[in-house]
């Protein structure tokens, strides 16, 4: 340990003056001239939402495999990978029927991977609840032939509103399996937003091990319409609710990640990656999640070319596919790195949104983090301030095992979840600063893990040696 | 020395589990029952622009002291101040008239400040120039009878926006009184607005000395337009610029800072104000610049009442008026102060958007920011992590002396010059989260000087004892 530290100590006297000018190139030159938000304006403008399986999101395959061979990279390939197709269909519909016959439309939208309602719509009483707890208190007697709404919001009063949405998150994502078992008709879920708004706002769901015949139809609803179906309830307890969804499961389709590198000069086996995921939900065009992180992390190669470094290790950049509903792209990549016997390093992921870069959350041991802290206050000028252990990003987690140091972008979250999965995430809603500074900071942190290398665990350096 | 810095120490101690429960407290009142918000959708979109001497400004006087009265204070009040009245007129108008005879519109609008051009508009030959020497060195042969066209842009490689809005403003204030020192028609200046768009970009500039005779007319242009007409300069030298403005400037009008009062429990003449500037730019609705500085400050005596904390010293919240164009509200202030012999030991001022707090910068001594530095680790779970010392605000600046702490929030700034002074600083781009988190940092901050105090300096120590 004491060794380790040492070498923390030394990497940290290490980090010298040529840093410090290096990182202020880096940021010089995202700031100036930088091509992130002219990428993202493409794919968020001329191709759009890119959902799994979809010609938008082979456009996007084509489009940034031609970008980054623009780059003059070493190498720039496609890795095939299948992947699940849900698609929309014909927009939702949905309404409120009280008992004295007055009828109010709401805002919905079909969650992905849910089931259609059946040829006509699904009309039905509706229960409120507010966790999995209460569910199960009701039974079926309450819930059979209802349907369940999920309107537990998202806590407010969390700084990091990824933590809200952690709280919330499972009404979505199991929230039709746990009714089901109650023999509920459907489920709506409040939109995991913390604004009062009109969007509903979309995402994953799993049917887990429901069979397909008792499978149910959910949506989101928007948190205004969250609000008012929840206190029409409480005045009228009998009111219905109506929707019709067309939404369907294909066939798997063929898809691919998008892949470019850098080759290293001194140690070209040890790999970094940087990544985002290529596609996205269907309903915006899917600018912060994750448009944002893709070109963000190919413009951490263009910036080390611009810049004149040559990486000692191979620098990759990782475009993957099917994030959103499946994660196949990040299971591909890393069992292809398996196979190939491929040594990763250093992965990092930018998929929390183009907003102002506040930091990196990293996934490593104790010794890598203090080498890690180390570099912090090269950072300082930036206002990058927050180096913690934690989560990294769920392309790059499939990487997870010793000697690989896992990181994820933090930038500011506070307006994250006005736009999460809804069509309101859109172009004009990233701010080209923000976006560029997050570049760099994501290019400026490679460049160090690039120079001094991760610390290697003991056990694994002596089985190497 | 060395007592002060123990004094620090002692006060590092201090900051125990009930500092830490309290900024809890504090944060989970302002994100879960905030009022700062639906305050400034009053100011915003009931009222709007709040220009000087205008109907407008009068209506904020009003709306804010009443609801001030609301909250339950032990005083509130108006306290009077003549302020400057200049007026926009009917909307400006502008072209680029081609030799070729081609003609072009642009965006500009008037400069606060700024007389109107002659009857039926200026149109004149343009001379491009980035700084005030480049001015002097072509002259008044070249220079006399033209406008004169600032295009210094904002440093995009800075990274706080604030100082490359300090790097390049001197065009807009000085700009007119240089050019017209050589005998120029009239100028043009860049917007100060690090993006590329449509909207001009008003705020204060000053004739200095120039005759009244002599005065010419000062108008922003848009960066679209800026870039548009430097490079048709460039191809076309001889090119014509047009515009109409119809500005006046009125005798001074009646108006009023708006004032509001917790007294003090144990320390009632130790005064700790907070505050923003209830005037506005005419172009937006003021939402960032600076609505969001006063519904802050107002928040921050809530948040006291509210979370049941009685201060033990005095505290205010000052609502300045006309800080855009005198600064004659924060100067009455501070004069009235001085009359009363008031003891002001705190004075924190929000006037820098909206956005996401990073933290503060102090202008105090080196003892004070010791105490204040000790301070930090309670902010780390809000992601507050800027506490520097430099500037302050400008309302609170004319409070400086001895043993007065002055400060400034920082909020994060990398989207404040795409709204500042513009028709787009407007409601829609304040995150309600983001102000909130500011109230509430704001809150925490007084929090801790009330319960604290200041370190006195020695010298002041002794005369008063």
């Amino acid at each position: 340990m004491v060794a380790f530290c040492l070498t923390a100590e030394i990497n940290a006297q290490q980090t010298n003056a040529s840093d410090s000018t290096m990182l202020r190139k880096i940021y010089s030159e995202a700031l100036t001239n930088g091509k992130s938000y002219s990428w993202l304006d493409h794919l968020s403008n001329k191709i759009g939402g890119r959902l799994s399986g979809s010609s938008n999101a082979q456009k996007a395959v084509e489009y940034t495999k031609a970008q980054l061979e623009e780059l003059g990279l070493d190498k720039v390939w496609l890795q095939p990978v299948m992947v699940p197709k849900w698609t929309r269909g014909t927009p939702e519909y949905a309404y409120v029927s009280t008992s004295t016959g007055g009828t109010k439309n709401v805002n919905i939208c079909a969650l992905g991977g849910s089931i259609a309602t059946k040829k006509g719509g699904l009309k039905a009483r509706v229960v409120e609840v507010s966790s999995f707890e209460e569910l199960e208190e009701l039974g079926e007697e309450i819930i059979k032939g209802k349907i369940v709404f999920y309107n537990r919001p998202m806590q407010a009063d969390l700084i990091s509103t990824f933590s809200a949405y952690g709280g919330c998150v499972n009404q979505r994502y199991s929230g039709a399996q746990e009714a089901a078992k109650y023999g509920a008709a459907g489920v709506i879920v409040r939109s995991m937003n913390l604004r009062l708004d009109d969007l509903p706002h979309t995402g994953s769901m799993s049917y887990g091990n429901i069979k397909p015949k008792d499978r149910i139809p959910a949506a989101a609803i928007s948190t205004n319409d969250a609000e008012y179906l929840s206190s029409a309830l409480a005045l009228d307890p009998s009111l219905e609710f109506y929707y019709t969804m067309s939404c369907q499961q294909f066939p798997d389709a063929q898809s691919y990640n998008v892949i470019g590198e850098i080759t290293g000069s001194e140690f070209p086996n040890e790999i970094i990656i940087v990544g985002g995921h290529l596609d996205s939900w269907d309903l915006g065009d899917g600018a912060h999640d994750d448009g944002a992180g893709v070109v963000q992390s190919m413009e951490v190669l263009r910036l080390f070319k611009e810049s004149g470094i040559q990486p000692k290790r191979t620098l990759r950049v990782v475009l993957f596919m099917n994030e959103e509903n499946g994660l196949r792209g990040a299971r591909k990549y890393a069992q292809v790195a398996q196979q190939k016997n491929e040594r990763h390093v250093f992965a990092l992921e930018s998929d929390a949104g183009g907003f102002t870069p506040r930091g990196f959350s990293f996934d490593c041991d104790k010794d890598n983090f203090v080498q890690i802290q180390s570099w912090k206050p090269l950072f300082k000028p930036y206002l990058i301030h927050y180096f913690e252990q934690g989560g990294s990003g769920a392309d790059v987690g499939p990487l997870k095992g010793e000697n690989v140091v896992l990181a994820g972008l933090r930038p500011d979250s506070q307006r994250y979840f006005d736009h999460h999965h809804a069509a309101n995430d859109t172009f004009e809603h990233v701010n080209k600063r923000e976006l560029e500074l997050g570049a760099a900071t994501m290019t400026s942190l490679v460049y160090l893990m690039d120079t001094y290398g991760i610390v290697k665990s003991p056990q694994k350096t002596k089985i190497k040696g």
